[in-house]
């Protein structure tokens, strides 16, 4: 019989208390763990944010590094007293953007470009770190001009969002940009990009396209959508 | 005056053509390269892909490695003769899965878990690694299972997507997970994961959410909610 408590979080709707709970039961049981069940119960549905304590680190340390990446190993102890070691990726703390570039009520503008990672072309929205000095909407507007050759008078947050959070602290703020303007500025880009325009109410033919992959850009391809849906309400 | 030649791939509609070919010729002259010009034109509005020459890898080199990371520096040589240093993290190769959960006709389920790279817990779609031997779907039902306890009797693939493939090849296969029924496996978490169960119709408030970033899981919702309405029709 083993002696660590578990802590459960259970988020329930009152018409499936009962089921829940025997689930619970059933999956503790099978690990013979003592249980400290921790129940939610709402009527209304909606799930509610619990109050989790985050481990505490007990050490960290550098364990690799490269000229563009610090690998940072973490000593971790969960409240529950278990312990690990985990591993992240340092990240420069600035964050980056990523554009949608509306060029009219019906027109995206993206960028082809050579991506090492996978050692092909992707099909993306313009993207970049941001500088040191800039913010969110001046990154954007630069990185719209080295990218696509467009300045934006108008350029709005739609969402803030991260990598792959288990691993790195890469926030990424997704901004929709209207009233476009020519104006380009020469990036760090080793050729020029492809700029491609897509019909918005071709949208679904976007998401089949074999090289439109990265996850950032199908969520940003989203949230522009029901963004415009939602303001031509 | 620079001899480099710059290749500037434009797609553009008939209707745009002047204007959009000022522009190009703005950029260049600008820098005063001399250019070559490939034009796409297009009547229909859709977007055709360019063959783009794979960049010549010159040289390879592991330049820093960990427990879990693996960084590769490539000396890339451009078609246009340009020649640079990347770095990349070397993928697994096996991919990754995420999956939607659907318990019922309105009712999401996801997980809040600790995440080392951000430092706190996140809210999202359950998730992992497609372990030796497995298939996307065998992987799915088994880190569901694993992650909310619950198995599934039917998986559907709804779109491969990327992490962000400039330096990484991590492909994540997104499966919607339907037919429920109570399974639990014990997966290697430090602690059991706190399952939230969601409305669909709420999705909304689900994106306000401070914790629900991960741009995998905003594409994975709306990717599922879409693949719903589309089936509803």
């Amino acid at each position: 019989m083993c002696n660590r408590k578990v802590y459960m979080f259970i988020t329930v709707y009152d018409k499936n208390i009962t089921f829940k709970v025997q689930h619970t039961l059933g999956f503790l049981s099978q690990k013979n763990y003592d249980s400290h069940i921790i129940y939610s119960i709402q009527s209304d549905g909606m799930a509610q944010k619990k109050e989790h304590q985050l481990p505490d680190i007990l050490a960290t340390d550098i364990v690799a590094k490269s000229g563009l990446f610090t690998v940072e190993s973490l000593d971790l102890k969960f409240s529950n007293g278990e312990q690990r070691k985990y591993e992240r990726i340092k990240g420069g703390g600035r964050g980056a953007v990523m554009i949608v570039p509306l060029l009219d009520d019906d027109t995206l503008l993206l960028v082809r470009e050579y991506c090492a990672g996978t050692h092909d072309y992707q099909l993306g929205f313009p993207k970049g770190l941001i500088d040191p000095g800039e913010n969110a909407m001046q990154a954007g507007n630069r990185e719209l001009k080295e990218e696509a050759g467009f300045g934006a008078k108008e350029l709005v947050e739609l969402k803030q969002v991260s990598l792959a959070p288990s691993y790195f602290n890469a926030k990424m703020h997704i901004l929709l940009a209207e009233q476009l303007f020519t104006e380009s500025l020469l990036g760090d880009e080793p050729e020029p990009l492809e700029v491609v325009r897509w019909p918005i109410s071709q949208w679904q033919e976007l998401l089949t396209q074999e090289d439109f992959t990265e996850a950032r850009s199908v969520a940003a391809l989203f949230l522009a959508k029901e963004h415009l849906a939602s303001r031509a309400k």
